[in-house]
């Protein structure tokens, strides 16, 4: 059983076939968002059959079985209503959001984001064109907290016509509570605005810890009420339930229709949950039809639509069965994250990790040494082999920062930990 | 050993996983391009073991070995010089061929091609913003000829950039022969346009045919001959490949650059000749360093570049071993050809298969009967379950034309040509 697996115990070969252990020998790679854990069993057995059977033709580009799965997913797990309708596959949540893009706004408009923000999505915008609007957040009280003001006046351009955001956040690990989505919508419906919540990290919260959905904050029918409180509502979750689907119907007359006045594009995946980002499966969740069919003619003008032999049928596997071993990997990953947590405080105190509920990432500050998260970087690598991402690569407010991946066997944490004071010992010395 | 398949007694399960098959109880499916045969041996050994090895992370970006299995390929199969850093992986030939329009042709921009043509090539270019220029061959003595006359003044305009051509020719089935290459490069150069060579169908052609790679005809350094003389030139080939190299180096003073003046994307892939379309995996060969820069720049904007897990180790697989089994396909499929045509010679003999040496697609023309091939098509899958491809599909010029896909078993092709013949009873009847 998928349960049973001994996460301590493994161990992924170093390959010149993966971007992550595309390294020098001795060097530890804990940059690329990838885990160190094979997948589940049920998706490698999904892949095998299909390996076997050798059914490598056109695959249809109408998966339905991937809408259904991800649909019962979301409810089984997040008490969210995803009709199967509205899912769109895309081969990754870039390659989606990047045609959305190009489909939804014009070159020219801006896309605004917090940052510091996954850095992929500076790429997405800018080569197509579009003008990156950073909202940079305030890092206060150990927290990066949401400088509202600007982000309504960024939003509040004329030209600014897409609110994209990662739910939870990337690379800080923050849960935005149902509050915090709610007022999002409701500035970016003001100012005519949609949104691009990126959601791909959802499922990778720690035990106990829930994720927001846009889709269950934004149920449609009015059934969830306007952010009265902070955490998640759980018990809102039902009524969301029941006017979701009422409020997507044409003749429901009353309440905002699901995904928010608005307009919402969800972007998940079963890559970073699973592990299996080289199987190129994503979804791209649109509740409104007509921003749906104008999403999907443009996944078809790019050539996107098509997913190859192996994506539907893995995610279709992922979501049918990898719970169990999902619910594993995040007891793990939150033991590996106390630890990391437990042995900078003992070992650099002046190290200070982000408190974090969801992403196996770890975002540290670092700021105490250096601002020089890039010249950091380079130094740690020369120096102790680690590979860590510098905070500057997300953008405005992360240059102080660094980002770990905890991903992997406990061993493995730990000397990566021990490497990273030893490289701050080291910057300790050279200032 | 592949040589020993059987591939008299091969058949694909119908499955509605994949595009081909998703057809009701009898139908035929003779439109899509697939092949009925399972891929060779090799490939499926190299997508087992990544499967069984669960190596699903994220892929190096810089797929080093298959620009060498492809450079090797060549080399050995067609007498053609590709130098491994020439290639760019692209997860297709139509996501590549569209993404080279967005890098380097403008909004607007008119793509000049030869009509009857890939009908995929008018989404990608229409649906990119870009305006098909199409040059419509005459048909005459049974074989669609260039319009030279109308080639020359499309390409003339100012608006046409870009010269898409596939070599061989789909549907026809064309091999274009080395005069013809070079008059293409000549016109595209005086004009200031592009070549895209797509040469996806270069590996099908029937034993004892040979397809004439761009890249030989135009190796550079001025080694091989312009037009004297008609068919394949095995002579100047030798000459071309030592050419070649030389010419693409900057201190390389005499002859044209490789891929003529005109500059050169071919385009090719694995899916074809190998029957894999599902492994998403083709090749963008750019020798101009300036222009293969550009394009890299736009599958990186297009977030293209990175390969799904198998895409690599499948095309290489396919390339160093894959060569028995490919021409065990081209002798099944060229008598498959001989067998369709002696069957309609007796059972229709006014439907003129057009001749071909390329490509397992069979283009005929049934104006005896129709011009309407789409209504004929319709009337055909209702009266019979057969599925073609009507040719008005692939623009100006194919409206009295079939397609149909021989890559089957030989009864499946006897099931196809007898429906076919019953479909041209039925026309002759209710006209």
């Amino acid at each position: 059983m998928d349960l049973d697996v001994d996460l301590d115990g493994l161990s992924v070969a170093r390959s010149a076939r993966t971007l992550k252990w595309d390294v020098a020998e001795g060097e530890l790679p804990m940059w690329v968002a990838d885990m160190d854990f094979p997948p589940p069993e049920a998706v490698r057995r999904a892949v095998a059959e299909v390996a076997a059977e050798a059914r490598f033709g056109y695959a249809s580009t109408i998966p339905r079985p991937l809408g259904e799965a991800l649909s019962g997913w979301y409810a089984r797990r997040h008490d969210t209503v995803i009709d199967p309708s509205w899912v769109l596959f895309s081969p990754g949540v870039n390659l989606g959001i990047g045609s959305v893009l190009r489909t939804l706004t014009a070159p020219g408009d801006e896309v605004v984001t917090l940052t510091p923000n996954y850095h992929h999505f500076f790429h997405t915008i800018t080569t197509n064109g579009r003008v990156l609007a950073a909202s940079e957040m305030i890092f206060a009280d150990g927290r990066h907290q949401i400088d509202w003001e600007d982000l309504e006046a960024r939003l509040a351009s004329p030209r600014a016509t897409a609110f994209l955001v990662c739910n939870p956040h990337n690379p800080t690990g923050q849960l935005w509570d149902a509050p915090t989505l709610r007022r999002f919508g409701e500035i970016a419906a003001a100012c005519g605005a949609f949104v691009i919540c990126d959601e791909i990290h959802g499922d990778l919260t720690d035990p106990g810890a829930r994720h927001n959905p846009w889709l269950r904050v934004f149920a449609g029918g009015g059934a969830v009420g306007g952010g009265s409180a902070g955490g998640a509502s759980a018990e809102s979750a039902a009524g969301g339930v029941a006017g979701g689907l009422a409020g997507n119907r044409a003749d429901s007359g009353a309440g905002e229709p699901v995904g928010g006045a608005a307009g919402v594009v969800m972007a998940t995946s079963t890559s970073k949950p699973f592990n299996i980002a080289g199987l190129h499966s994503a979804a791209l969740v649109i509740p409104d039809p007509i921003q749906r069919a104008r999403v999907a003619a443009g996944l078809s003008r790019d050539d996107l639509a098509e997913p190859n032999s192996f994506a539907i049928p893995a995610a279709v596997a992922a979501y049918a069965e990898g719970g169990p071993w999902l619910d594993a990997v995040r007891a793990y990953v939150a033991a590996n994250r106390a630890f990391a947590v437990d042995e900078l405080a003992r070992l650099a105190p002046e190290a200070r990790p982000v408190e974090s509920r969801a992403t196996y990432l770890m975002w540290i500050d670092v700021r105490a040494w250096t601002h020089d998260s890039a010249g950091f970087a380079r130094r740690l690598r020369r120096a102790t082999g680690l590979v860590i991402d510098p905070g500057v690569r997300f953008g405005p407010g992360g240059e102080g920062f660094a980002r770990l991946n905890l991903a992997a066997p406990r061993s493995r944490v730990a000397d990566g930990i021990g490497r990273l004071v030893r490289g701050l010992e080291a910057e300790a010395t050279a200032g």
